[in-house]
């Protein structure tokens, strides 16, 4: 796996609860501590957790807190863990991350342990997926798909009324209404719903806007769907932008940019290629379709995102696709997921999840949708 | 609100999303900076952050990385905002929290600026909520109320089979799909469901263990419920045990045990009290119960975890009701949650999520449950 020989501490609760899951198959809510030194890797997790981590994992040596043989009023306390299982392994030197806890820090340099900031990402591994977790992730894709269906569904069964909100069983649709359905289906599906965009016009003009109050026909509304798998813990992505009625020529026109920046992008992926490759055609697009990306007073405005980012564990991981150095490579999981905000037209997006292969790629999860229902 | 005047700085990445929500009034998804000098207030956030950022806010100053006129590179660095923002303002000094990145503290430091680590708190006045928090909290414990109820009523509608199962609507009763009619309760109520535990039996004997598979008629079923708002942030937490069929005597007699406890605790429960004679008073009834809390191999049984803890923008703050100092204030919003884990027995958890006042404490929502269904 890593290529680091030296002694490794990793923490949960600084931001690496992933890397910990990943290295050692070991997820648990609360604070874990994670070593590893040459071949051998250590926990240290809660005296409630021990069974379980005995039972998930492999050729890992867990201790608790009473294992270490702290004092009652230390054992709660993760720095504690941290010193006492050094102390244990004889260990005078770790590598940790730039997000390692200053105070821990300070407290360990104190004792004459030696620190050393790790500069690059702790398991660069992690970014080429098995066939193993690029299943776990498609798992999470389709329910991602299945989701979105659902509310593509209720999309199409509203009615309009005539001052152009939407009326579905007898009842105003709104942005919650339709996170709601997605959520339900999301948990079906063996998900965690977390946030989800469902939102409309003006308010998707803004990519992070969830989305609030009733649907209007005619206006774009973003789906953006990112469910974690319950037991795996891996995600899935996608996006869709729907319109209930007909959709203005200027709207229908921002629609097939996207479309066509999305294609642009795709066209381009395949292992070697360079991540900013990918998203200068689809930035090429739109410049040629004539889209500016510019400041609307202190609101950009455009194509105001990067094209796209990996997907695993986390959802939000390595490569970007973006300006800036790299290439991609087989077996890397990203979305694709090019968009348009302006004020007054509101927000059209398009993503998919998808596999980097030798030859281009390949979905995690196709997902057909209608451009107006 | 907070008596340090020298100019304090936080970041969401860093473990103090809640805090600065609790500041500034602002949630993000994304990483945001905050930084209070005497009365003032400034958050640097994401472009696309900026116009949610001022309606959010009342009285604070928002940067974008743009505004801090920072490299493109840059932009999508915190490290680079913290450095911005302090080269703005002309900041040299800032009190840092424990979990503060030990790489921008290097950095900061080589650029002469001097970090204080807090010792206590970033916010000690979160313990005490107001009258709008404590609604909030209302809201997401009344939220778990109502999928309890849910559940509840699944197990009475089950049949059991020969074989001690549970079938309803023709399908074996899970622990998943417990989970789910709890988590689509919680979602209709605007909360994320978020980690659900239904345990069954021997897995209920670990308090963190999800549960999975069938339920089983005559043994515990642990339900533990904490879902948080999806507007305010705000947390519930709510837990009963309940047993399809009959109880045996020795379950039944764990039952009355935990019961007794938890009105043990509550008992004492009033501003002033100290918090360890809180926990004491639950201990002591499982003490004259008979019901001794030991090591079995690792795996503790009995009473094996505190007595209870705060709740409100995270789901375990201060206070902790356990061996330790400290008094309860009025204000606190704390869970009582006494339990029993054994081996053979499993476990059963009885807890409740209640308001500190000056001659007592009231429930956050009352929630009656039979022990058997």
């Amino acid at each position: 796996m890593h290529k680091l020989t030296g002694p490794l501490l990793l923490l949960s609760s600084a931001g690496d609860a992933a890397n910990i899951r990943y290295a050692a198959g070991f997820a648990a809510p609360d604070a874990v501590v994670y070593l590893r030194w040459g071949r051998r890797q250590y926990l240290v997790v809660p005296v409630l957790e021990v069974g379980r981590a005995h039972a998930e994992t492999k050729a890992v040596t867990i201790f608790s807190p009473l294992d270490l043989g702290l004092p009652r009023q230390a054992r709660r306390r993760v720095d504690a863990w941290v010193i006492g299982l050094l102390a244990r392994l004889r260990c005078r030197r770790v590598a940790v991350t730039a997000a390692f806890p200053l105070g821990l820090a300070r407290r360990l340099t104190r004792q004459g342990i030696r620190l050393r900031m790790l500069s690059s990402a702790v398991f660069p591994e992690r970014e080429i997926k098995s066939a193993t977790e690029i299943k776990k992730i498609g798992v999470a894709q389709r329910a991602a798909v299945a989701a979105l269906r659902r509310a593509v569904r209720c999309l199409r069964a509203a009615r309009i009324t005539k001052a152009g909100r939407l009326m579905l069983h007898g009842r105003v649709l709104t942005s919650e209404a339709l996170q709601l359905e997605i959520g339900m289906e999301l948990l079906r599906q063996g998900c965690q719903p977390g946030d989800i965009i469902a939102a409309c016009g003006e308010q998707a003009a803004n990519p992070h806007c969830l989305g609030t109050g009733p649907l209007r026909a005619g206006r774009p509304i973003v789906m953006d769907i990112f469910p974690r798998h319950q037991t795996t813990g891996y995600w899935g992505d996608l996006t869709r932008t729907v319109v209930k009625g007909r959709a203005s020529p200027v709207l229908r026109r921002a629609q097939r940019a996207v479309d066509a920046a999305q294609r642009a992008a795709l066209g381009r992926i395949k292992a070697g290629v360079a991540v900013a490759a990918v998203h200068r055609a689809a930035a090429a697009v739109f410049q040629q379709w004539g889209y500016a990306t510019e400041l609307h007073g202190r609101v950009p405005s455009g194509y105001i995102h990067s094209t796209g980012h990996g997907v695993g564990l986390e959802i939000h991981e390595a490569p970007m696709l973006a300006a800036g150095p790299g290439r991609l490579k087989a077996g890397q999981v990203v979305t694709v997921e090019p968009g348009l905000y302006y004020p007054g037209l509101g927000g059209v997006r398009r993503e998919d999840t998808v596999v980097v292969t030798r030859r281009g790629w390949r979905y995690l999860a196709p997902c057909r949708t209608p451009r107006e229902v």
